[in-house]
């Protein structure tokens, strides 16, 4: 199967601890955090692969010899908030125009859509590493927004107009759950 | 770190694609039927591991070539159903007296009793293969049970008093959303 390159960079990112994760770091510290603090019980969800070989030293080693990545059927992150459902994708581009496409899978764009049909809170995160701006857009806005505009790329432009950008602070690392607050649960919900 | 026996065991069966995989395999059929009926949206964790080194020969072909199983720090079966978020657990035993406590990591009780305080509806799915029997058992229920008997091993017994049978079907192969209407989302929630 052939992975788009982000595939690949996350797993490198993955495999050797949690250093320098960017975004992804970021979101478990702040997933920590709420969960430490009884906000939300929200986790990322293991990389999927496919295991071929395994050799059992002993009841203790296992180890992995031979494995393939494959193409994730939903979104890396979901937990519950508030008795809601929640479910999220977290993505970083260094490109300086937009969000290219390329970077999510379509089977991940269609369990989003499938969880905003079933009443789920539903977002994406997604980071411009060049700027260093992460921005919260609702998963309908951007299913909406790719329906209509056969784009390769999303121009930066929609997540400034559309989105909401997500400060670093110290602790949460990223407070994401203060959008949804906000946006999602108070008022009229119109970004559901 | 040291693995319960089942653990190797549902990695021995993840290990060679998906067949004769018993409950894991129901479940994933089960949740499969729902998913296309619109009916739920639940999904199998990936397993959790750690990848330590990758061979990435081409873009299309990266091949992990040292990994480690990790104990989960949460259920396996997670989504969204009516709006409500699902949490469960899902294990086979061989055992003819009960269901040994082994089988199961503290920290996906510890992550039970979380969904339970933030209003979700969680819940284990154990099969005993030597009767081919399988019970659904609110996980408040287990965890109660726990507290109180420090045993090694759940008899059967209680899951026949407290849990609910599934029986296997052509299709849902193991309709436990239909345990989940009628004790948990009738009537007066009594599981929850």
């Amino acid at each position: 199967m052939n992975y788009p390159n982000n595939i690949k960079k996350d797993n490198y990112k993955i495999n050797y601890g949690n250093r320098g994760m960017g975004l992804e770091q970021d979101l478990n510290d702040t997933n920590n955090y709420y969960l430490q603090n009884k906000t939300a019980v929200i986790h990322k969800k293991p990389t999927p692969i496919t295991i071929v070989s395994v050799d059992y030293k002993s009841r203790k080693d296992a180890v992995i010899k031979e494995a393939y990545f494959k193409t994730p059927s939903t979104t890396d992150y979901n937990g519950i908030y508030k008795g809601k459902y929640i479910d999220f994708e977290a993505k970083e581009t260094k490109n300086k125009q937009g969000f290219p496409l390329i970077n999510i899978h379509n089977h991940q764009l269609e369990h989003l859509k499938m969880i905003i049909e079933s009443g789920g809170i539903a977002f994406l995160i997604i980071r411009f590493t060049s700027f260093n701006e992460t921005y919260l857009i609702s998963a309908k806005k951007f299913l909406d927004y790719i329906k209509i505009n056969k784009k390769k790329t999303i121009p930066i432009k929609f997540f400034k107009e559309n989105g909401h950008i997500l400060k670093e602070k110290y602790n949460p690392r990223l407070d994401y759950l203060g959008i949804i607050d906000k946006f999602y649960l108070e008022g009229e919900n119109y970004e559901r």
